[in-house]
């Protein structure tokens, strides 16, 4: 009963054309409202707030910061329309694919790796150290978007920043291809890979679903007994897709990526389940049992709806014993830190990426 | 001109009977009035909320983030008055810290060290590797609160989780003695304990004010060309007195420790500097430079409104080449992880304090 009354209240003051910001006039009404509704044991209120810019980033980050929200609110009903839905999606992402391999100057040459298509990413140079390395990226894009080509931006980037050939899997996706076609198909590139590779030279890389992917897909590797890769990079891992983790309730509306759980994660973690318990851990991570696990290092920002899902992460490898290191950026919402080579802080990220490579990978 | 309108509706459709709760049937009403509010580039909007205890740490991490705010809303406006404020907090930490005492079964002896009065702390055990290391404590409080005894729980925790000797410095204070004096404080005593330890063998650590203090401490020794600790932690340090940081606004009135930076932490923060500009990396380490830093460990919550003042100072260090480690605990307001024996998490980020000193200092 506490809630409604504060928020009468606040909307009273609101009304009068006092908005609820900590440095107005009217914060100490504000005060006294919110301390009244959080004087129990409970739930957390908070007031509606105007967050600003941050100031202590860069430019170019303040901008990817300042965005308006992404197309969160959007659930196709059918099959067909997901699909629909996908390829509009595609046709931004295939034009800044485009243009991230004309930046780095890399080389994308399609192929198919243990039956699975994948993507050849080469860089201009690979420096000496990295001539027998590989990095196999896993995209990310919810386990429904970016087939094809337009998947490949973070293998590029993680190519073009990084100096790593790398191997971006276009693993199958529902509607047609549910779980675990996504978990089947890493396996099975994996599989082809250590046969010319050793797998310690390997490191796995996705963000958001395809952190979760990578997560995924060495557990399985642990699970098979097949070798483990030498190094892993989770971004902002979907590491458990129900709605469960503190930042998809404080991070909701101020996340300008994701947003909110529901309509679209909500909807895409089901499509991809197709029915299979979402405690599965090969579809949320977090319940997998983390022993023996290879380095691993986690990127996440501050506004991100993820956070939960990657400090949660990352506390599970820490505590079963695994080398795991955590990056926040300030002010990141979901996924920022892939905003690309005209952001500095997405340059920080991976060159931080990288050097964990570089530390962990065998030679 | 797009918030008052945003929040205006909003409250319309509270005023109507509809809390704007994620989960309930007025979700899509509440989508539709959040994406008007953020369809364009500029500071983000957010609705009213009620965040739920999460189901996702220990049951009595639970305990903790559900508790109601601290007392966040007091300006004492005379030196008498936070005089009076500080001996009233004093007595509850008294009570809490003689608790500690006894759990831990570790001694505690007052000594003037440097010319500063101090506390030695001696776990009951000292396993092998740690008897010729020191851990300085210099405790939290907003660098007025919790002189004498009562500052040294942090020392306790160390010293008991962790099995270090202990010394817990009681630094001065403001009113009566602010900026500089409790950074002399902690270089007195460093001069000191140098000349018995091996600076390599010394760990600083300290939370809050503390955590701050600790970085600012080590700039300074940088400064004055003297030796530097061996690992330092910084849990959830007051980086940036100023209010700068992205979270000192989307985590307001989220944390239920601090709840806000106006009116307590401002207040601090102009009693504690006196005048003196807040940029002074002795007052703001995150203006300082951090080359040549010892490997250092830092601690926050998804929760805390330092989560900025943490992850800038965890960058800052990575830039600057340092070992840098960051660990973020689920749902945890600020400062948090200090809560105690009888929360696991607690234990958890004391064995992760412990395990980095042991890794990094000498022998």
């Amino acid at each position: 009963m506490r809630l409604p009354i504060a928020l009468v209240l606040l909307c009273l003051a609101l009304a009068a054309g006092a908005p609820a910001r900590a440095d107005d006039p009217n914060f100490d009404k504000l005060a006294a409202e919110e301390a009244a509704a959080n004087a129990h044991f409970g739930p957390r209120t908070t007031p509606g707030q105007v967050i600003p810019i941050p100031d202590d980033v860069s430019a170019a980050l303040q901008r990817v910061i300042a965005a308006p929200y992404g197309g969160f609110d959007e659930k196709p009903k059918t099959p067909e329309a997901w699909k629909a839905l996908v390829e509009a999606a595609n046709k931004t992402a295939a034009v800044n694919l485009e243009k991230l391999v004309e930046i780095f100057d890399v080389k994308v040459e399609p192929a198919t790796v243990g039956g699975v298509k994948a993507f050849w990413i080469t860089p201009k140079e690979v420096p000496e150290q990295h001539r027998d390395r590989l990095v196999i990226a896993l995209h990310g894009g919810g386990y429904v978007f970016f087939p094809g080509l337009p998947g490949a931006g973070e293998g590029v980037m993680m190519a073009g920043f990084g100096g790593f050939k790398v191997l971006a899997v276009d693993y199958r996706m529902p509607p047609d291809f549910p779980f675990p076609a996504a978990v089947d198909d890493a396996v099975a590139v994996w599989k082809e890979v250590v046969k010319t590779t050793k797998p310690q030279n390997i490191a796995l890389v996705g963000s958001s679903a395809g952190g979760g992917l990578v997560l995924a897909t060495v557990l399985r590797l642990k699970d098979e007994g097949l070798p483990l890769p030498g190094a892993v990079a989770a971004g902002t891992p979907w590491s458990d897709l129900a709605k469960i983790g503190d930042s998809y309730f404080a991070n909701a509306w101020l996340d300008n990526v994701l947003v909110s759980y529901e309509p679209m994660l909500e909807g895409m973690a089901r499509l991809y389940a197709g029915g299979e318990n979402l405690r599965n851990p090969y579809l949320s991570p977090i319940y997998g049992d983390f022993t023996g696990f290879p380095p691993t290092i986690l990127t996440t920002g501050t506004r991100d709806l993820f956070l939960s899902n990657t400090v949660r992460a990352h506390r599970a490898l820490k505590r079963a014993g695994a080398v795991a290191d955590l990056e926040v950026y300030e002010g990141e919402s979901h996924a920022q830190f892939l905003a690309g080579p005209g952001v500095p802080e997405s340059k920080e990220a991976f060159a931080d990426i990288a050097a964990f490579f570089d530390r962990h990978l065998g030679k």
